[in-house]
């Protein structure tokens, strides 16, 4: 590969969304699968999503809650219960319909007309009406409350325009779902589970965030108020990457999950659901990688270091494997952010330039080369992945060791900080039409959209500016942020009068 | 609750399988859901499975072996490739033929007419087909193979009479899927997962367990030898607790799975798949319970010991709950097994026995009560639950600490000698067809089904004799084990020469 190339084609100015394409390839993570819409997560994508899972698994325990499981299917008329949800979800759904197969007398097999089933069961998009059913069992006093619950689960929704991790069919997610005696618990559940994901977002995957509520027509289907993050990418939307809700006692009513209160009436519980998914795998590749692939947060890399032996020679060989081995060994008795430090030695028979090639491309953190010559000096060669290919360090095995925590720390650092200089340099107040107008226009037609970026700009809180915005530029209210002031403004489409500024963005 | 009585009504002795059915419930395991054969795995047994996934992907990595995921769809054609296979599991199955609902014009949904399926698509009973089908794509030399990969994943299978982790229509499993380039290497794999098998069994479930292949019979369909674990259970049944199978080249024809070979030669893999699934929770159950609920194997406990403050007295509390407190933290910076060790403190608002028998029938190893007497005395109460419930020892806290790893030591290898004896005292060699007969037939059939247990015996090797054995006293061929020697013999059903016994039992 000449010094001019980069590893992955198109660049991410030439054409984002087949660079992200081609990202996800060279980097291994994932594919489609002949079935429509669902991905094959492979071992590298898929040790991001473990590296997560343990992550926010460990946040959720911190704070109360345990893991359970609720049945992959639904039936029918569950569906049907609560009114709203029913419109936000019921339309695309793998439906089944038959619990048998038959020979179909031409080689082949059918569904079996005698095993239809009475009530078509749905595949689970999402499980708060299954849940509520079953805690509408378990609840009878406010003695049983709260109930703390998360389940890691895969869920379907029928997509059309799939896009591997980004809007997939089959997704793998977490779902919280948490049942309270009072609406401010509940509130609380809400809020604490967004910091949750938050802190998640920026000491994890080394992205900064923007919090908020939605806005009523970008609520989740029953929900009383729906919070979210949102992360910019480098194209400059925004990518939601995960919310929580406050259901109020919508999904209560519905489920029947009733109580008996301490004054002894009784009583609707309140409840909330929380979730992030393989989207954040999305998310970080549209965050972090470059034109040579892959850039993968340390915390969240299926291997932070990986070890190459550079051993030409036969009689340099054994000597050459043992002095990786006996660093990995080392590496991995050290710990980064509470967890071993996780080392792979790449011994496989192929040419240098390919294996560090392949591990830049799949975003490994640290690359460390160790040849014949290494081993009389004592020394080791070091390359940083949020650096140039060709910078490299020479410490002594044991100087890099030592520093190997700060390292990664130091990397975790730099993605944390390019993302938020990212999103802070393409964050601006606008306050005339003619602004936004032009900042949500893209500046590049022919080769890629890039456009402005993030706008906090007053609305005047209709849906109807809200859906005529939509409309004439794709760009959507991502979020009423928290932290907006209270201010005098003027809606930026409408001139009609505004308190608060919100987040306008175009988003996956 | 008097002294007489057991926690658990009936005992194991009167009705096993109901006094299975209330174990489960009073260790609030897991319960049926309203869809039809599917569980809702609850807390305390999700936490067990949490416990299993660790111990298991823990060997699994360490044989070399990556995780990724798989659709959860397998397109109806698919399952037609392997004809063995289809035979073996095409007729049971959940069959998605619709992706979309419509209003039914009556309140309700249906699914819609317009939105139906080209070809319909099978909720995966295992992934062999889709599976097989994705490393088609990934193979092209043998340069490419081996391929380790392991899926953590739910499957179903539509099941008429489903008991709680024992048969379900929806269960949580593990399937390996690899691919070798020698037959060699795939037996060798196929051996290997089993003794993984075996020692994950043994040393994380306290289980002693018979290996070998399976009678052709019995094995997975499509498979050329399957090799399982069969473990016994207190009503002297075996249950096939893992299985790990050979394919041959069969689902690689099937899915065409072909490399250029080091010969520069067109050949198809040979590939293994092994799986072991959340019925492990229901063996553990079976296996160790007693009378009064759950015992679990310190390993897969989702805590291992609990503390519970006895503060009866205002004046007291804050330090009884504050020694609790301290020594849990002590507790936890121990290690068992690898681990941090799991302490959970019970500060909940109830009665003390109720608390105890809550934790007695849970079958948590360890009980720890802390009064305002011990906190004078700088003791601790401690009760094992692999001992009389009445039992204490009263060690002061730091002597408690520095033996606990001895402790839930001791107690595993109380289990798993107990389950060794109950084995091997109904374990026996039968050499006559009226002694295999009395053997397998109940000895007090007005209570529960208590009838001899495992039976090394000679078979003639034909699947008639198999089959008669079966009807007449529905007892099977658990395995042909691997160390049973060669010796002469006659069958103990027909009389034929026979070389080898084989275990016969009756199953779950």
């Amino acid at each position: 590969m000449s010094q001019q190339q980069n590893a992955i084609s198109p660049r991410r100015n030439e054409d984002f969304p087949e660079w992200y394409q081609q990202v996800v390839k060279a980097a291994d993570l994932a594919e489609n699968s002949d079935v429509r819409g669902c991905m094959v997560i492979k071992p590298w994508g898929y040790g991001i999503w473990e590296a997560m899972q343990r992550g926010l698994d460990g946040l959720f325990k911190a704070t109360g809650h345990k893991n359970a499981y609720f049945p992959l299917f639904i039936p029918l008329s569950y569906m049907a219960k609560e009114a709203e949800h029913v419109d936000g979800f019921a339309k695309e759904c793998a439906v089944v319909t038959h619990h048998r197969l038959e020979a179909d007398g031409k080689g082949g097999l059918r569904p079996a007309p005698s095993a239809e089933l009475t009530e078509p069961l749905i595949v689970r998009p999402t499980s708060e009406t299954i849940i509520g059913a079953t805690y509408a069992k378990w609840v009878q006093s406010y003695r049983d409350l709260p109930i703390l619950i998360n389940q890691w689960a895969n869920v379907v929704r029928w997509e059309m325009r799939p896009r591997v991790f980004l809007r997939t069919a089959e997704f793998l997610w977490q779902e919280g779902h948490t049942a309270h005696e009072t609406s401010a618990e509940a509130v609380a559940e809400t809020e604490q589970m967004l910091r949750v994901y938050e802190q998640f977002a920026r000491e994890w995957l080394a992205l900064p965030v923007f919090t908020g509520e939605k806005s009523a027509g970008e609520r989740f289907p029953g929900a009383v108020n729906t919070l979210c993050i949102e992360a910019m990418v480098q194209d400059r939307k925004a990518i939601q990457a995960g919310t929580s809700h406050f259901l109020g006692q919508n999904f209560a009513k519905a489920s029947g999950i009733q109580f008996v209160s301490r004054e002894n009436k009784q009583e609707f519980a309140w409840t909330t659901s929380w979730g992030v998914s393989t989207r954040l795998i999305g998310t970080v590749i549209m965050a972090h990688a470059d034109d040579d692939g892959v850039i993968l947060p340390p915390r969240v890399a299926p291997s932070q270091i990986v070890i190459v032996p550079v051993a030409p020679k036969p009689e340099t060989r054994d000597a050459v494997f043992a002095a990786c081995e006996d660093l990995a060994a080392k590496l991995r008795a050290s710990t980064y952010g509470g967890e071993a430090i996780r080392v792979e030695v790449d011994k496989r028979d192929i040419g240098g330039g390919e294996k560090s090639w392949g591990w830049i491309k799949r975003g490994v953190p640290v690359r460390v080369e160790i040849g014949p010559r290494d081993l009389e000096k004592g020394t080791v060669a070091v390359a940083r992945r949020d650096r140039g290919h060709k910078e490299k360090t020479f410490p002594t095995a044991a100087e890099f060791v030592a520093g190997i925590g700060a390292t990664l720390q130091e990397i975790h650092d730099t993605l944390l900080a390019r993302a938020t200089t990212l999103r802070d340099t393409h964050t601006v107040k606008i306050n005339s039409k003619e602004e936004f107008i032009a900042f949500f226009t893209p500046k590049n037609k022919d080769k890629a959209e890039i456009h402005g970026g993030f706008a906090f700009a007053h609305w005047d809180g209709t849906p109807e500016v809200e859906a005529e915005i939509k409309e004439a530029l794709k760009v959507t209210i991502r979020c009423i942020p928290f932290d907006s002031p209270e201010e005098d403004g003027q809606c930026v489409w409408s001139g009609r009068p505004s308190r608060k500024r919100v987040l306008f963005a175009k988003s996956y």
